[in-house]
């Protein structure tokens, strides 16, 4: 089989000056598969995770990047659903076994032989995988989304993780009109969420810890933005929400938190921290709370979320950078100083 | 109003050695009353907890009791659910609004007014509530259950707390034939909980803590008996089940247990351990798993309750007692020395 080289960024170490240009090989086009020139990449914070952990967890070099969106430049014989030119975007996960109960469910992030992930991964031939921080990927056509002529595809991008992570919980849960959702932390999940949310028809608050967010919140559709701090203002939110979504991968006092709940009410974290939780089932007793967690969604699910965010003008606030911008970026990610999603211009990665 | 004295068992410290019989007032029969001559009575755990805080807590004298099982002795005019004669049951709670849409809908327990308890309550009328160890009761008819003619009344009255408790998470996370159940703890919850989980069609798991009750967990309906102490033995049951009853009030090790869960598998708590749980929602977070907590169940679901019951033979295994036994009792039950539930004979309070 012929391969071809592309140009990609990757990183060699968990210290973020590791980065360096390279060239990776991508495989021959197959019959299903669809080859992208990729136009943008978006920053997720588990990008960073997961090159912080190159070191001691994964010991090989990895092209990050799982917020990919482009532009068809060739497809295999049997792909009908793309053409050349076509508006595209790759998420998370690039291929699935495709029979099993989940696959078959469109919940291929729950697939039994195990969802292959963009980068960080191996293929079912054992071969790694390598992001969106480069100039092309070719994929499976069933793992590639269409992007709708309405969304900007730079702004697309964020949608592909960031989106889907936040759209499937609350669609999930039947967000609709007049369900009191609270959005817990305004960052790159959460101002996506906030839009979400809102168009859905909810009364969202936002419960921050910045004051200089709040006009934002607003901007974003939060009818309210809250911050938090002492039991007492947890008591005067009491019982005020149906749904709370934790956007931040912080330890939360829980036993705080549930107090906003009402009868029934639903948490939700799509963060993912690494300490430990701790809390008392007490606090959600009364009121027969809940405690879940979302990881991304399926490809079906991610398709009607980019057509929602189309139809409905969610627009994810983007701060476009080069490709040798992505460790100060890494930095300032981590410094909680990005509004709200880094984007690649992957133009300059020349 | 002419009230009626009744004896009773009464409490007036957190000491088990405080109780001493007495006599309580039991008020005039209103039009929509059921005046019950109460047969038999059950001792949960929660009985236990309120006593031990009558000191620091409720500092009043408490007459416990919320498993009642008797006979309609008289009934208001404007009842005509029940007649003189008829079985019948009275569980947690006595009294709700009525209007609210948790009434509406069947969940008194959420009642937006405050549900009254059957005991160390107060009415709306502001006199305190009196329990079951006592030889009578009158309660508006709307909370008073039959209890169907296959049940034997003694039996019958575990089921008002310990069967609602645990019929309601099962019927309402939809168990039925072919789902995979795993039981935490087979006490007096426990064992109903067995039995009600494979009456449903479910193949159920009790998770104990001691070989010798691993013959008595099959008998009500088990499938196997697990013991499961190091993390190999969790690794063992991976995956294994698609809903978890925790009928314990201790801390778990979460990040084990959510080990055993499936793909989207919930884990319920029954259970109302006093301690903070402690765990990563790592751990829940590649198979979506929940985490949820469960109180009694509203009136018709109590109903059904006793009707499937029934029809299914389900049978709580009780220990009978006289009431001069109660402090022993207690003891016996903070010592897991019960197999599974006592049962107080009222014909002994005298």
């Amino acid at each position: 089989m012929s391969t071809t080289q592309v140009k990609a960024l990757e990183a060699t170490g968990s210290d973020f000056n590791t980065f360096h240009h390279t060239v990776i090989e991508r495989r021959e086009l197959r019959p299903d598969d669809v080859a992208i020139d990729i136009k943008y990449c978006g920053i997720c914070h588990s990008d960073i995770s997961i090159v912080e952990g190159i070191d001691t967890v994964f010991k090989r070099p990895i092209v990050p990047g799982h917020e990919i969106s482009g532009v068809v430049s060739a497809i295999g014989q049997n792909v009908n659903k793309f053409k050349v030119g076509d508006r595209v975007g790759v998420g998370c996960f690039i291929d699935s076994c495709g029979k099993c109960k989940y696959c078959k469910a469109g919940e291929e992030q729950f697939c039994k032989k195990g969802v292959i992930s963009v980068f960080v991964g191996n293929d079912y031939d054992g071969n790694p995988t390598e992001g969106g921080y480069s100039q092309s990927i070719i994929v499976k056509d069933r793992f590639v989304l269409s992007i709708p002529d309405k969304l900007d595809l730079a702004e697309a991008s964020p949608l592909l993780c960031a989106g889907i992570t936040t759209y499937n919980p609350l669609k999930r849960y039947g967000i609709k009109k007049g369900s009191r959702v609270a959005i817990v932390g305004l960052g790159g999940l959460g101002h996506i969420a906030t839009q979400f949310a809102s168009k859905m028809g909810a009364e969202v608050t936002v419960i921050g810890h910045s004051e200089s967010k709040a006009n934002e919140a607003k901007q974003f559709g939060a009818k309210a933005y809250e911050i938090l701090r002492t039991p007492e203002d947890f008591d005067r939110l009491n019982g005020q929400f149906d749904f709370l979504l934790s956007t931040v991968a912080v330890k939360l006092d829980w036993n705080q938190y549930f107090k906003l709940l009402d009868v029934k009410g639903i948490a939700c974290s799509v963060g993912l921290p690494m300490e430990n939780q701790e809390f008392s089932l007490q606090s959600m007793f009364n009121r027969q709370n809940t405690l879940t967690v979302s990881n991304v969604g399926g490809i079906a699910l991610t398709q009607e979320m980019l057509n929602f965010a189309a139809e409905n003008n969610v627009h994810p606030k983007i701060e476009m950078i080069s490709i040798d911008d992505v460790p100060s970026a890494y930095e300032r990610i981590l410094n909680s100083d990005v509004h709200y999603r880094f984007v690649i211009d992957m133009s300059t990665l020349k």
